[in-house]
């Protein structure tokens, strides 16, 4: 961290002031109606739409830059918006106008002995802070969630998307403001660098809580040094194993989807365990497969050994257990049994998604009960934990941590609740 | 904090040793059944009747320190264990029997259109770490709900109390072994002192949560240097607005129980608002009370006008409107109507319990809309925000931070929750 110390006084001035009066617009958020915040989200998507070309001249700037600096293909075409794009983003933000609002229902009711009526009721969290990398659609979804529940927002986005950022936020402000809700309902400290993140995780004062979205080096990063509150999201370090009694097709279908459907993002598969007396049966086949999707195996001889000749198997090493690849690449080991598998998985786990495959109903309840995770399946792809196949219409991330929520993070899991209670002059023994 | 690098490599071998069992013995736990935990929370019980005089004598010898060092009596009270203290803490082991084991219950659950079941289940939250000052009663209580909800405990206590600590350690671990559960389901690190607090901060891998319990220097050096998730317990600068509708009776009776009925806890009065048209009626009544229950005001020469003329009236400073008593001492200050009790509170609430009196129903709404605590009351006590009183069968702490628990905590708030989906070979397209 930054000690507070050699920051700059203009940059803890500058973000302070953004959060006191985030924290305002906050207060007032706290009272705002559902129709009030629908009318807001409506008016971004409006925005964003008559605003594209503004956008996308901002991105082309963040793109020149990427380019100059020698940027990936891949990193660009994350920082790339084009006018598809900008339209798709303003289509998910109405979307987030169908979700529920989370705000004001009673999670829990009772009339006390002594006649106070008890409710304990769901409110806004206040303000959250995020700190992600160089994805501006990013910068609208916080944002809009964020809001959906009642929330202001204070967005740190990636360096590099800087331009695209400023525009985004200016177009969400201006839509804010236009249906009579604080402008600061929506804030970005970019201009502060590096050091402006240092000031915003010591703002414990104004920020309920933050979310850091990105690489594991970055959310390390906030983990060590926020003292506000910190939701850890997205490292999936993601076990499958396939027992002895998995059928072939079973196997070679969940681990195929689970590698190859999506493997950049954090709910794809990086370690697959095979059982050894399962192994003659259904390795064959998935490493044929695995190599058709051009998938690269590291593994040891034992799993070379049922790999089609063509295949090369690169020899795993203990790194490869935990790394996370978010790529075409897996690495496989042979257990002896489910003892060793739910051991390799505890060694290992990053508490996202673990899954076991099997026909086996007593091992199926072994597993769920002993793996420690966010979500634990069975005979399903690890692709499922996800807020949209939750049902819960949109995802801020996949919680990898016990405090508040844990899984997927809705629109809900951005609110805390309030105990209401009312009496009529109770007072205690 | 300590930095790691100036700490004894024996002490973080050692803390590390510990962490990483209480881990192991956490695994035990989450599939041991609520008959074992109750057999264990009855061994205790009987171990803690059975070792009394142990108990005692190790107390004694803390006592005995704690007079060479010039503690006071209040402090020296809440050291003192004695057979009929010990007698107490055995039966409130018992009563935790009682209480409904939250695991393992369902939280949600819906059939997915895929055909994927999935259920959100509530399970143990794993290490729970526990810091906190010279009270040797926190040591059981601690464990003991931890123990109820499947979790294994760190106990750090304070050092003047570590002999008693010491010996309760050893009977509890002795009773959860009698009933062969691990015995490294309740630990202490106190003897390695204020560095193995550190090293306790920085176990991530292997501690879920950290409780501070004690006064805000303890509560906020933990939230400063621990990289392990912390809620906040317990800070309560709690207000009372005597809005200009309220009752003289329920006036004087909510502010005389909220202050005096137990002002040394966290849910006591501490500032007290009255709106200025109400004080001419109702304030004259309510310092007459305070002067006779002992309590020393703090307050303006306009609330003073309104005194007995026994009664004196400190001058009150900005430093007291942000003061937690916890004592027999009140601010007090007139306001010109809601808005400014908001504002008020707004500044200076510690997000613990605020209440209002009044007999107005808009401005019930008002204020309980308005004010962002854990518990906001219409006409009761204060007194009331306590787990007991929830109907929580007992209380951890009161947490004001806005994360996971919110408000009194239970045993059920010292869980998370796993999702489980449960298919048949579902896979994503």
């Amino acid at each position: 961290m930054t000690a507070a110390a050699d920051i700059h006084p203009k940059t803890v001035r500058g973000v302070t002031r953004i959060a006191r009066n985030a924290k305002a617009a906050a207060a007032r958020l706290a009272t705002t109606s559902t129709a009030e915040k629908d009318a807001a989200l409506q008016a971004i998507a409006d925005g964003l739409r008559e605003s594209s070309a503004r956008i996308v001249k901002a991105n082309e700037a963040d793109l020149a830059a990427g380019v100059e600096n020698g940027m990936s293909e891949s990193l660009l075409d994350r920082l790339r918006l084009d006018e598809a794009r900008i339209a798709a983003i303003a289509d998910s933000v109405e979307q987030v106008i169908d979700i529920p609002d989370p705000v004001g229902t009673t999670v829990l009711g009772r009339t006390l002995p002594n006649g106070i009526r008890l409710t304990q009721s769901r409110v806004p969290m206040g303000v959250i802070g995020a700190i992600y990398e160089a994805r501006p659609n990013v910068t609208v979804d916080i944002a809009i969630l964020a809001l959906k529940a009642g929330n202001a927002t204070i967005l740190r986005g990636g360096s590099a998307a800087e331009h695209s950022n400023a525009e985004l936020v200016a177009v969400l402000r201006r839509a804010v403001e236009s249906v009579r809700l604080p402008a600061d309902t929506i804030n970005t400290i970019d201009q502060y660098g590096r050091e402006g993140a240092s000031v915003l995780m010591n703002s414990r004062d104004y920020v309920d809580l933050l979310i850091p979205r990105g690489g594991a080096d970055l959310i390390n990063a906030v983990v060590q040094d926020s003292i506000v509150p910190v939701i850890e999201t997205g490292i999936g370090n993601v076990h499958m194993f396939i027992d002895s009694s998995a059928t072939v097709k079973n196997a070679v279908d969940l681990v195929l989807n689970s590698k190859t459907q999506r493997p950049s993002v954090c709910n794809s598969l990086e370690t697959l365990l095979v059982h050894e007396k399962a192994a003659k049966r259904v390795l064959p086949k998935i490493l044929e497969r695995l190599e058709a999707a051009g998938v690269v195996v590291h593994a040891d001889a034992d799993v070379a050994a049922l790999a089609p000749e063509s295949m090369r198997i690169r020899r795993v090493s203990r790194r490869d257990w935990a790394k996370e690849y978010l790529d075409l690449e897996l690495a496989v080991k042979l257990v002896s049994g489910i003892d060793e598998a739910i051991e390799h998985i505890r060694a290992y786990t990053s508490g996202h998604t673990e899954v076991i495959v099997t026909k086996d109903i007593d091992n199926a309840e072994t597993f769920v009960t002993a793996i420690d995770a966010a979500a634990v399946g069975v005979n399903v792809s690890t692709r499922f934990t996800d807020g949209g196949e939750f049902g819960f219409g949109a995802e801020v991330g996949i919680s990898t941590q016990k405090l508040h929520a844990r899984g997927p993070m809705g629109v809900e899991q951005l609110t805390t609740t309030k105990w209401i209670m009312q009496g009529n002059g109770q007072i205690r023994d």
